[in-house]
């Protein structure tokens, strides 16, 4: 199980820094790109683009550029919630927030450019795969969808915005699907029709995506209450004044909506068959974690 | 003269107001999304796209997206660039900048999202006009390149860390052909390729762009030290610790010099007869704002 999960992550840290390295970058960018792309994440979006387009028979290599776009807008956004004026963040993946060690300007310079050349990667994926079901304005309109105000960036707002006096389950949901779902089904499914997937199956991807991002959020939630700062590589308690689906129902009932979550993602690609078990270890993998 | 620029102009601020309105957005990015879209701006990106697609015979309706694409672009780089972190404006196309209005938060979150819808309405414009010589790959990665660590990010990262002691003539020339320059010509090269566009008339399309964008930035310089804060309706004298043109060459030979790369950018688009007549007169009005 764990074979295919670090040899994926490996592929996809060499991408990235080979995408660093290739980077037409002005001096005061050089460190700041570098240091965003060589950071220890656990690679789980882009090793969705992967398992996903592997389960329709496509090669890990051409849909590396992909992979790496999805890591590169989820990277920029993890800067952006970092900043001051957001989650003020110390710690990131075990290391200075981008902002503490370059400065605020580089590190907005710095997401705003993984945003744009996550992009870029995406469309280079296409462009070499050419899938025959899936054009690539069907393809960025996924992506488009999923980082936009009725994505990841309205997420953000309304939990920024939304004090624990509106703690209710839609607001929960709505930031939770689109904080994180948003661009895990992205990811999936561009994953999928880079693979050449048929419409249902698409579909499948997407309902297994989008239910084990929700099962991310919610453990990211346990574990910021459960874990250490050492053992996450993150600050940890800076939820006290954010809603969560642990102080909405408690930490046993977030535990068992996490395994319901994962249940279901399971049965979205019971259909799949067997080059979709990578994508179904993903998902137990999520449900050791909180255990 | 100014009936086809006005005229544009209104096309333009229309359908940015469709697009706020039609957006799906959540509560606290209502007033930012759409303040920061009917904000009074040139709009000088968009007509570029109009008239460079118009040039090869396009209608403007088809183009309007795309357009539109590019001034979301340049608003979400004005709404970073005014950040406390960068030059830390107050006043920005007459009204206050975003962040002093709506908090840094919510400003950051929309400069994001306009980046990124910004790709959703070139991409919309792609799929309806179907150039036949250009594919939506092409006409992306003209984007990418622009908006990058080699294009706008790229010379914005350096005149943020290029103190007046670096004060040279490469350096100034990186700066401003990426961070006028490069979406100038994209905006510009885009339109071409909407309007299927051979490629030596792109190319010709690209050269006109390129020197206008230095033009539009020396323009830029000289009136920092001569016009005043209402007249622009934005900050002036914030280049006092900055690299320009003005400080290099003195306020005349910055005229002289925008006078030089106006023609040049004439000269490269003569070939292309009468319906490229807006893009000359849009090059002659930025030769006489300076007078």
């Amino acid at each position: 199980m764990t074979d295919y999960f670090s040899q994926r992550r490996l592929l996809v840290d060499e991408r990235l820094q080979a995408i660093a390295t290739a980077a037409s970058l002005p001096q005061p960018l050089v460190e700041p790109v570098r240091v965003a792309l060589r950071s220890p994440g656990k690679r789980v979006r882009a090793i969705l683009t992967l398992a996903a387009g592997e389960a329709f028979g496509s090669a890990a290599e051409p849909l590396l550029d992909a992979a790496c776009g999805f890591e590169m807008i989820h990277t920029s956004s993890l800067i952006f919630d970092d900043l001051p004026a957001m989650d003020d963040a110390e710690l990131r993946r075990g290391e200075p927030a981008l902002h503490r060690r370059f400065g605020e300007d580089l590190a907005i310079l710095t997401a705003v450019a993984l945003l744009n050349h996550g992009y870029g990667r995406i469309v280079a994926s296409h462009k070499r795969m050419k899938p025959r079901r899936w054009s690539l304005d069907a393809v960025l309109e996924k992506v488009v969808d999923a980082v936009g105000w009725d994505g990841s960036v309205g997420g953000q707002a309304v939990d920024l915005h939304s004090g624990a006096a509106t703690l209710d389950f839609p607001t929960l949901e709505y930031i939770h699907s689109r904080k994180t779902g948003a661009l895990f089904v992205a990811a999936a499914a561009v994953g999928a029709m880079l693979g050449n997937a048929a419409e249902p199956a698409e579909r499948s991807i997407e309902a297994y995506a989008k239910n084990l991002g929700l099962a991310f959020q919610i453990t990211d939630d346990i574990l910021d209450v459960t874990a250490t700062r050492e053992q996450l590589g993150k600050d940890v308690g800076k939820d006290e004044e954010r809603l969560t689906f642990v102080k909405l129902v408690g930490l046993e009932g977030a535990r068992e909506l996490n395994g319901e979550l994962i249940d279901t993602s399971l049965t979205a690609i019971a259909g799949l068959g067997a080059p979709a078990r990578p994508l179904r270890e993903l998902a137990e993998m999520l449900r050791n974690r909180t255990r």
